[in-house]
């Protein structure tokens, strides 16, 4: 894409009321725009690193066996009270309307109900078990405070995945799956060095714990306990004796830290199944209930935490796998041999199907190169006269301060880097 | 796919409530599922057809120059007070809450509002003008009846493309290329033969009339009058001498049709960007409020105009492009010789990333083909140990009565057919 062809601009300031570094570094670069606080429209940058996360999700949870659906925001209170999670004082984060009729309606900041109640029309016999489905789709939480950017928001993107199985040996074998799933999409988009399982407390029903994967970061707002040796964490809240002496594990061997949820796993047991009715009959006759699993990521959120993980007093720092480009061209000068050589490069690695940014704009090179740091695209291409007359090219990493200068005829080499 | 392997099963039966044909034939053949009155969820075969569809007007998008970004549900009240669209004496679709701290939301049912007030923060100068945007977006709309299935429901996948134009001469080009556009979506989901630029009323400032795009079926909401020799149509409402005089054309070419408006292109003239403040400085200087259009195609709309267009009394009828799956391959007997020779053919056109269905389940030959016919799969590929003692494979078109008979070595003419 040429950089005079994106509406987007780079921009010096941000909202008064910003005082998330993800949010302004995003604002900035022009990947997200304000809308409201805790809401944020996705301009085309961002929608690519989105869309770029959602991909890499979407292959481990087919993967997985999963089946992609698209369920409604809209959703029937009648549901949610039968198990008791209508209520205002029970769920604290309802956006709720009615329809024409005076009937209320409920805004999805969560699918388990919907989906089990769903799945009532095509579930009878232990035959159809197990059924693994999972969505992409947008929840709306009526949060007090939205002061983390794009990882707190009153609306984002979230996977949700759900699983039903005959017994608990199956949901447990599904569900140690998914956790190796969710540790292949942190290390593939780059924060699985600093991203622990973890326990932590939260209304399983079947275990002592339910399970988060939680990051490393100082703008997250929970803090865990990390065992390095291990590598699981323990949310402060079950941070104690019991659980550690439960768990066979010392004290001494953990450290305090900041740290941000990027995904969590979850057993339900048969209780929602039961309140709903989603029972099977299973290989003896018998009618029962399913055993339900929820395993959520936040898609936006996750960008969010990439972000506060890489960047740097210069700008956005992404990893390859999210970057919305892998490079992007600088021209400086505006000499025929210039353009000649930049629309060279970007015509060779485009026919690559490598995406890169030409910036064609006519601007000074200090802005050039500010931008290119500001959006945070992994390599930075520089032709300029100079290099031209030298016979090079110059290559920076966008992690790294010094360039490389290579001869002008090695592009497959620059391929290679991107690919 | 492995039809084992599909957790929906195709149904007799559909909620009493449901009466629109569209909607009984996507929840019996398992596409999409009831939430409440107007409210449907996507399974795999329904999201599988939705995400064709969205494709094909992908790509015209990318053509038209358009950049993709994806805004929010939730809309700042004080935007549309502007406008004078918050009201609900006004608009009558809102779905409305509010914050925490008492501030009103909209839900969006719309987003031009949004649209121009995000482009205040990016465009200044005719130098960043023309500027084409769109999204895949869900809206949310508070209809008092919802009878029409997916035709018309309280919350829709829509593509929304806006553009902002330096000059009414500028917007007029761009405005007749995204007809061109449209007309080419219609064509290539099946519908183009019946679907016709329709003159509408509708509030237009720059011109007298709004346009609509409407494929003539009898499920439609709409009236329209079609002059086949000019592939023109008019909309009831504008149906009239007067009109009729401007455009001149004579009453005696048209005739009476129910429709469904499956599109609608609209100029806004300058007014909205007047109200909103998103002006450019041309090159004179002098600043002037942008020219705005809107283009609306709603996709799961679009989908459920394709059922009604197509099916028969025995189920769905896909075209070839917009069909979930291309083929479905039905075993008859459970031989070893059979289940050898779909397993053969399955893997041969999965191979060649030709997507097919295999039914593999264990169940009468009858509820095999009825539930071919009902799934609308452009080819049924029937392997028997009959055919197979004749050499033979058996392939029927889904629009077709009789069966064709191929040598069990025609793959290669098969794979042909479906590309």
């Amino acid at each position: 894409m040429k950089l005079t062809n994106l509406f987007t601009k780079t921009r010096k300031t941000v909202p008064a009321d910003e005082v998330s570094l993800n949010a302004q570094l995003l604002i900035k670069a022009g990947y997200i725009h304000k809308e409201m606080a805790g809401v944020y429209s996705f301009m085309p940058l961002g929608l690519k690193v989105m869309e770029n996360i959602r991909n890499i999700v979407s292959q481990e949870m087919n993967q997985l066996g999963s089946q992609e659906i698209f369920m409604t925001t809209l959703q029937d209170k009648l549901l949610w009270e039968k198990t008791k999670r209508w209520d205002d004082e029970v769920v604290d984060i309802w956006f709720k309307s009615e329809l024409k009729n005076g009937t209320e309606v409920g805004f999805g900041w969560s699918h388990e109900e919907q989906m089990v109640d769903m799945l009532k029309d095509y579930v009878s016999s232990y035959r159809d078990l197990p059924v693994v489905v999972h969505q992409f789709q947008n929840k709306l939480r009526n949060e007090i405070r939205a002061k983390s950017g794009i990882l707190r928001t009153r609306e984002f993107i979230m996977k949700d995945l759900y699983s039903i199985c005959e017994t608990e040996e199956q949901h447990k074998e599904f569900y140690d799956k998914v956790a190796k799933a969710y540790e292949r999409i942190f290390d593939a988009v780059g924060i699985g060095k600093d991203t622990y399982f973890t326990f932590a407390s939260g209304g399983a029903f079947t275990d002592k714990f339910s399970h988060e994967f939680q990051t490393i970061t100082n703008a997250g707002e929970d803090t865990i306990y990390v065992n390095k040796k291990k590598n699981i964490a323990l949310n402060e809240e079950v941070f104690n004796e019991d659980v550690l002496d439960l768990l066979k594990l010392d004290k001494k061997d953990f450290e305090k830290h900041r740290s941000a949820e990027v995904g969590n796993i979850f057993s339900f047991g048969t209780e929602k199944s039961e309140t709903l009715g989603l029972n099977f009959t299973d290989k003896d006759g018998v009618s029962r209930p399913v055993v339900l699993g929820s395993y959520g990521i936040g898609i936006s959120r996750l960008m969010g935490v990439i972000v506060e993980y890489f960047s740097d007093e210069n700008g956005l720092v992404w990893p390859k796998n999210v970057a919305p480009y892998k490079a992007i061209i600088c021209s400086i000068g505006t000499g025929p041999e210039v353009t000649k050589e930049s629309e060279k490069i970007y015509k060779y690695l485009t026919d690559k199907k490598i995406e890169v940014i030409y910036d064609d704009r006519d601007v000074r090179p200090g802005e050039k190169f500010a931008d290119a740091e500001l959006l945070g695209i992994p390599m930075r291409i520089v032709i300029s006269e100079k290099n031209i007359k030298d016979g090079k090219i110059e290559i920076k990493d966008r992690t790294k301060s010094k360039a490389e200068y290579l001869e002008l005829n090695q592009l497959d080499f620059i391929a290679e880097k991107l690919n």
